[in-house]
Formats: C-alpha cells, sequence, structure tokens
C-alpha cells in the first residue's frame, strides 16, 4: 500500500512536471490560454494515451483518473501566472522532468507485460510512454521533435534502458517492485548524468574522407 | 424521429462545412487533388475519429455510416471547382462552421456521457470532437494549429461552455433534447459574437513593467 | 501455404523498404540516431498501426508479430552505416517501395473487409495502410506531407485504384489470391510508371483566363 500511494505521487508529480514543459512551451510561442492547457495536456497524457490506445485499453486511464485530467490543468493555470519564476527554475524542472521519464517509462513498461505484450514490444510503448507526450508538444507546436534531433542530451535512451531492465526481470524470480524502484532510479540518473555531461547519440556513419 | 432527422440533416451539413474549410486550405496551400480530398476527410471526421478511438467505439463512427465518408467527398469535388465563389463566402463557410461547431460538441458530449465517462472527460471529448479535424488538418497542412495560437477569434472556448452546459444538465431531470438543442444554440452564437468582436483568449500573465 | 510464404517475405520486404525511406529522411535532416529508428518505425508501421486501431484490431500486429518491429530496426542499423550506398540506390529503393505499396494497399483493403467494413471505408483503410506511414514520417520531420503536395509522382492514387479493384472482386466469386495478386502488380506498374512518365495529380481547377 505505500508502495502504491508512493507511486502515485510520483505519477502526479511526473505529470504536473511534463504539463508545466508543455505550458512553458506555449508561452514560449506566444500561444494564448487555450495553446497553453492544450499543450499541458498533450504533453502529460499524450504518451500513455498511445500506449493505451495500442494494448486496447480504452478508454485510457487518463480518461478513467480524473486527477489524470486535473493535475496537468493546475499545472497549466500555476505556469499561466508564474512562467517567469518557473522559467527560472529551469534546472529543478529538468530534474523533475528526469523522475517523470524514469517513472513512466517503467510503469508503461509494466502495463504492456501484463496486457501480454512480448519483451521488446514492451520496451517500445514503455519509452512510448514516457516520450510520446513531448512528440506530440512538439508537433503541435511545430517544432521539430527534441525526440529526434541531432545534438541534444540523450532522453529516449535512458528510457529504453531502463525499460530493458523491467523486461529482463520480468523473466526471473526478482520482485518486481524493487526492480520497477532501480529501473526508474536508473533511468534519472542517466537522465541527469546525460544533461549534465552532454552526453548526445551519434548520428549517421560517415565514411573517412567525408565531411558532415 | 423530426428531431433525429433534424440533427442528422444538421450533422451532415456541419460535415460539409468542415471538410469545406479543409480542401480551402489545401487549394490555399496549393496541394493537389489527393491533398484536398485528404484534408476535407480529416478535417469533417478527424474529432470524431479521435473520440471514438478513445471511448473504444471502434470502428469509429466515420467507418460505419457511409454518410460521414461520402459528404466530405462530396464537398471536396464541389470545392474543387467552385473554390473561387467559395472564398468569395468566406462569412457564410464561418457561419456553417459555427453551426458545425456548436453542434459537433454537443454530440460528442453526448457520446462520452452515455458510454460513462466523467464529466471534465465528457467535456474534453466534447470539444476533442468539434476541433479536433481542424487541428489534424493544420498539422498536416504544416500550419500552427488555428486552436492554441494567439490572437485568432474564440473558438474551443465556446465549444468547452456548450459541452459543460450538457455535462450539467445530464446531472438534473431536465429533458436532454431541449437542453442539447440550446446548448448548440449557445454555442453557434457565442462562437458569431466572438467572430464579429474579435473576442480573444488572454495570453501568458505577465507581471506589471514587462513588455510582451 | 506457398501463397502466404510469399505473402509474407513481400511484406516484409515492403516493410524494410518503408523503414528505410524514413531512415534516409532522418539522415538527411541530420537527425541522430534515436531519429533514424523512430522514422523508420513510423514510416513501416504506422499506416498498419492506424488501421488496426480504426477496425479495433488491438494490439495492432505491429505489436503481436515481432518480426514487424525487427525488419525496420534492421533497416535503420543497415542505412546508419550504409546510406551512402543507399543512397546512390534511389531507383532501387523506389522499386522496392512501389511493390510495398501495391502489397500493403491489397492486405490493409482485405483486411478491412475481413473486419466487416463496407466498400468505400475499405477502400480508404487500404490506402491508409499502405501510405499513412509515409505521413507520420513527413509530419515527425517536419516536412510537408508528399502526400498532399503538388506535382509529385502519383502515389495514393494507383493504391486507391488498387484497393477498389480488390472491393470490386469482393463482392464476385473471383478467387481472391489471383485478385489480391493482380490488384498488388497492377498498383506496383501503375506506380512505376507514374514515376517513369512523372504523371501527377491535377491541382484545383482554375476559371480560364485566371493565373496559377
Amino acid at each position: 500500500m505505500p508502495v502504491d500511494t508512493m507511486v502515485n505521487i510520483l505519477e502526479l508529480a511526473g505529470l504536473y512536471v511534463f504539463a508545466t514543459s508543455g505550458a512553458l512551451m506555449a508561452i514560449h510561442k506566444r500561444f494564448d490560454v487555450v495553446g497553453i492547457v492544450v499543450l499541458a495536456l498533450l504533453t502529460a497524457l499524450g504518451g500513455g494515451v498511445l500506449r493505451d490506445l495500442v494494448i486496447g485499453d480504452t478508454p485510457p486511464a487518463a480518461f478513467t483518473n480524473v486527477n489524470y485530467l486535473v493535475i496537468p490543468m493546475v499545472a497549466a493555470v500555476v505556469t499561466f501566472f508564474a512562467h517567469p519564476l518557473v522559467g527560472r527554475l529551469a534546472f529543478p524542472v529538468l530534474v523533475f522532468d528526469a523522475a517523470g521519464l524514469g517513472l513512466f517509462c517503467v510503469t508503461g513498461t509494466l502495463k504492456a507485460l501484463d496486457f501480454g505484450l512480448g519483451s521488446l514490444q514492451a520496451v517500445l510503448l514503455g519509452v512510448t510512454t514516457a516520450v510520446g507526450g513531448g512528440v506530440l508538444r512538439d508537433i503541435t507546436a511545430r517544432e521539430t521533435p527534441a525526440l529526434v534531433q541531432m545534438d541534444t542530451d540523450l532522453y529516449s535512451i535512458p528510457a529504453a534502458a531502463g525499460a530493458a531492465v523491467v523486461v529482463a526481470a520480468h523473466h526471473t524470480d526478482l520482485p518486481m517492485p524493487v526492480v520497477a524502484t532501480c529501473a526508474a532510479l536508473f533511468v534519472f540518473m542517466f537522465r541527469i548524468v546525460a544533461m549534465v555531461r552532454h552526453w548526445t547519440a551519434p548520428h549517421a556513419w560517415e565514411p573517412k574522407g567525408r565531411t558532415g
């Protein structure tokens, strides 16, 4: 029970920061209050809704637990008024975002496994849960999705690594709450280090003697 | 029965004008006939398809009632030939679009309630039904969605207000056909007035002394 | 049985070339390896996933047969290293892409008919299966979808013609394996000729005396 409660609190915290990142982008693009609410909801809920549509769990969790709608709306309202302050809190926001990344890739992977999907599929859906909302945010705001851009700090690769850990442990007798916690922490740390050290993913291999 | 027939006729009229707005954007962007048909279909049907996928009503209504496909295709063909005339009819098109907005947000909200979704969720899906197609049209045409842009006349806020009226009445004994009609008319009038008076939604609050 | 095997091999070949086209676009846009994998998966699987969500066959085939994930990932890795060579193979890639177009529009149409959808709906879903992935690729890469652009060689129209042939034959006693093979070949030839002769779809009709 305390584990469930902790996961729940972390999940709502993750939704809050994901929604904040959507609201901040909307304000940066000078969208109006409708745009702020839409991007907050899309960013926070998009990944989970995509996952639930794919596994066939309709209505998606975002439409059955009202907290999942209320929390992003609260984040949108707070950001609407407090964005100059929130903007100055860029690093704390990124830290919470890393926590959300770790949490949602783990819970998404576990849900996909629960619904009987295979290992590779579960990893893909775990990553989708964690990064799908950001992709929808970027597409709606007419930005090139950060997911695919060159020279952004690693984001989906920590999530994929964490999802792979969960899937591997699923085939063993290890206690899942412990594994899930460790995997989420691992993703969190991996992402934080990637940000601090500016680790980026390679771009396409070039034969020697060619210029980039 | 006459109410059903009236709703049906209004619904097809709404699909027709939504499809026309998609076809006009395609022509404006100099897309070919495939682009005209694709944007007409996306604009007219996208919102309802998104709603039906979320509530789990598959195949979506757009794929079970053939009129839902035929009407937007007719609109695409008519616009293909008559676009110089249709372009001059900008205001009538906007008036019918406002009627579609009112109708689809009400029918979308009612369908979500029918499928057992909560109040806030039903409002969100009602608005999605009414505005989702336009967002898909804008994204496909590489326009910033009118939904989120600053300084566009209110569009989704009238829809949200109408959806909220329907949800509130759902918890009372008021006769739903009357409520639905009034809510759709209210959305229609609200949108028309917002267009005429150029009402816009606020953008993010700025502390005093800062420039926009 | 040999027919099934042949369809399976062609399907995997089609996924491979669709994924390659996604990976090549990602490299052209200078996306990193994550972007290459994401665009490869989206391009190869997006159309089929959209079809399966609409007909309510969840999880979509792309999430139940692991080959559907592995093949595009292999294509992404090969393109990552071999893209200068693959780029020089532009015409062979387009030929395989035409084969994928023919195959996927036929299999998509047949699946929609199997799930009881109507004729026009089945044609639309057949075309969606074949072209949906490319649209998602273009939207994610912030390109105007080739589907709607003017003056691109015919792509969706051959697919629509082939899907219509399948639907027409579905109402007769003709043996479906023969019909499906002929329809796929017809789409393939139609697309190849359209490329070679640079056939394009018309853009909106203009009254005489006006300039384009």
